[in-house]
């Protein structure tokens, strides 16, 4: 099993800064990193699968070693099926760790071999999360420190629409 | 900016004696507290909007320095209006904490002047919260030592009619 | 009122090897046992109350003084129905605690000499959760190390029914 | 084993309100409750062990199904001598949580067998502890809706000489 | 009772500039805030009490409302004798969360009339603190983001004495 | 700056079956893991550095791309020395992930290439620390679960000695 291939999973509805730091800081760890956006039906996305994958190949496409990639599936179906057993997961928060411990104590339940990596949110980007930045921007509040210009758009787009 | 003022907001969906202990304490503090109703469409509220305005107008009239406000869109957009900087919140217990610290940073990223004070629950009222009070009343439970009996009573109604 | 008999409240959607090994414990230390599905309507389950029943009931057989029972309301209703003054309650994190504790007192508030004691999970079962078990037998995962074989065959019907 | 006598261990240094509600709710569930005031060398009390059990002793002695012990060792050592495999511990607060969940997995590594009841400590005593009692009573501070008349003497008495 | 002073009590062992920043925003929502440096004996100091006075008062000199005070004894006790009633913290963690919240609950059981509101940390200061600044200034670590000028001298005199 | 090494700091006082098999799993995904024993003079640790390095040694011989190295000072120290930029962090409970949050915003503050990965504690160890198994072996309790036969002797002639 190769060993220098990371995967990145998240629903990445939308993507945001915080998101992008975290790729960049895991990239540089690996030779390789797949990104992948989950597409699974009982969570409901603000955007569609391939929004979220338009968004983000558009933020991500200056790290040279990053491959966007999409599954309807669990995390260690992806693993397997791609060879590949080092995931990277962000920690923000005290209720984050509760939920990716038991999440990780899960998934290792079910592939032995896989290994997860957690990598603290920069300070910066410790507050962000896609959550906020969609009822900010619901009601028309300012997310530009926290998306890109497009998803900023595309957020407009979205709430004018609905 | 006036410092003196202060926002209290909420759902209070509906108010409890743990937020009537904490506006009759944080209205000691300043010279006016305005308790805002937020109005958010993607939050379902038992009660509406007309409702949660009557109970709460009900329960805290006896403080002659609060002023019961009604709002839909973010907190900052309410404190930019009304030429707010200060805002109450409760806290209660640990993932109070992290959902509060979340969103004060945000708020506080959207409108750096703004402050957040927070009090501690009561301990008599540390555990009341407004979603225990409607489970607890959906079964005919005894809620008369959490709520006032005008909001006993508009749950009962409430629970009879549905 | 009898203290001999202990209460085991839960929604078993479905029952897992984690409540398995808690109630077996419990069962240990009084005289009864009695295991209580809750059957509220506002918690959406994916098995019906008559499936919890005959899996639950299926799960826990080989354990003498334990009984299965059913009940519609307030955990404190049940306790008073049955003259039980005893509550046995599973404790795997932080976040189980703050829940748990908020429940407690609210609880106790409802009915004083209510007394809830808590078990810690077992560090093999600390991670496994009915939603996990769930999440993971959607996507036709293996959860045979999670819940018995009678369980698991009743979540693949389920999943292909779907 | 015996399943109807339990062991309550602590330091008792000293005994506050909130140990002897703990004590009066665990008595009543179980046919004898053995308080066992630990006298381990490296934590260091404020009053020698003589001085814990008369105060100790003083406080429970209306309790008719307790008896005060004295142990120096590991808890598990005390309960494979008396032949006791139930103990009792209060909770407060998230960081007792996970010293107790630590501390309950080494004791059931050591002793199987053994199993750990929790209580939530009441909502009037949740703040209480006995480091608190000391820091206020070594400057003067009121501890009397704390401790009992006695200890509070104790606690004068101990300040004066030091 | 004065309601617009407020008391901002601590160790300041040293002042850092998370302190400087909490300062700074508490003394724009009062009149006056008391900065009191706690003095007592049985917590262990790296500067005197006329060490962190002499850092303080000079870290402080730039905003007008501020008086630095010194006190041995209870924080009650203190506000208690200059006519006080309302006390600011602040809060980087959940660790810290608890921790304020017994001492709050503590200290509003001693004196009923007290109000203390919480200020979360900045997030560019959330991970400062006075440990962690001796620590790295113990090792002549680069400590200049975290402490003034002043600070960082004085650090390096002590750690060179000693 | 070399990617491909990783640093694993800690106190190793002494080295348990939890360290172990955290070495062992983020050895497999560099091609070095430096383990260093931190000698730093304030903590005061059971076992000198190189009784520590010894038993440290002998447990991990058996790991091929594991070097065992000291260090007195600061870790970003260490790693500016060695021309390393990636560290290696085991995770327990929440308590531990707040003070190594703090820890890893310190580090990078000081160092901002440097990069932290977190990984869980195996379920199996998840309640070990060298402290419990320190206050155990005191008392003679039966620690082989949790440490190696060597250090279990060390152990026993520690507290023999003392």
């Amino acid at each position: 099993m190769q060993k220098r291939i990371a995967v990145y999973p998240g629903s990445f509805d939308p993507i945001t800064y915080g998101h992008i730091n975290l790729v960049k800081r895991a990239a540089e760890r690996f030779e390789k990193l797949n990104v992948v956006i989950m597409n699974n039906s009982e969570k409901r996305c603000l955007f569609t699968l391939e929004e979220r994958v338009e968004m983000t190949k558009a933020n991500l496409s200056h790290i040279p070693n990053v491959e966007i990639d999409t599954f309807s599936g669990l995390l260690v179906q992806y693993c397997k099926l791609k060879d590949i057993s080092t995931v990277i997961r962000g920690l923000r928060a005290v209720t984050d760790f509760e939920y990716e411990l038991q999440m990780a104590n899960g998934n290792r339940s079910l592939m032995p071999q896989l290994e997860i990596f957690f990598l603290m949110s920069d300070v910066a980007h410790s507050f962000i999360s896609s959550s906020m930045v969609k009822e900010v921007a619901r009601y028309d509040g300012d997310v530009s420190t926290w998306v890109s210009p497009l998803v900023e758009k595309k957020l407009k787009e979205k709430f004018k629409k609905n």
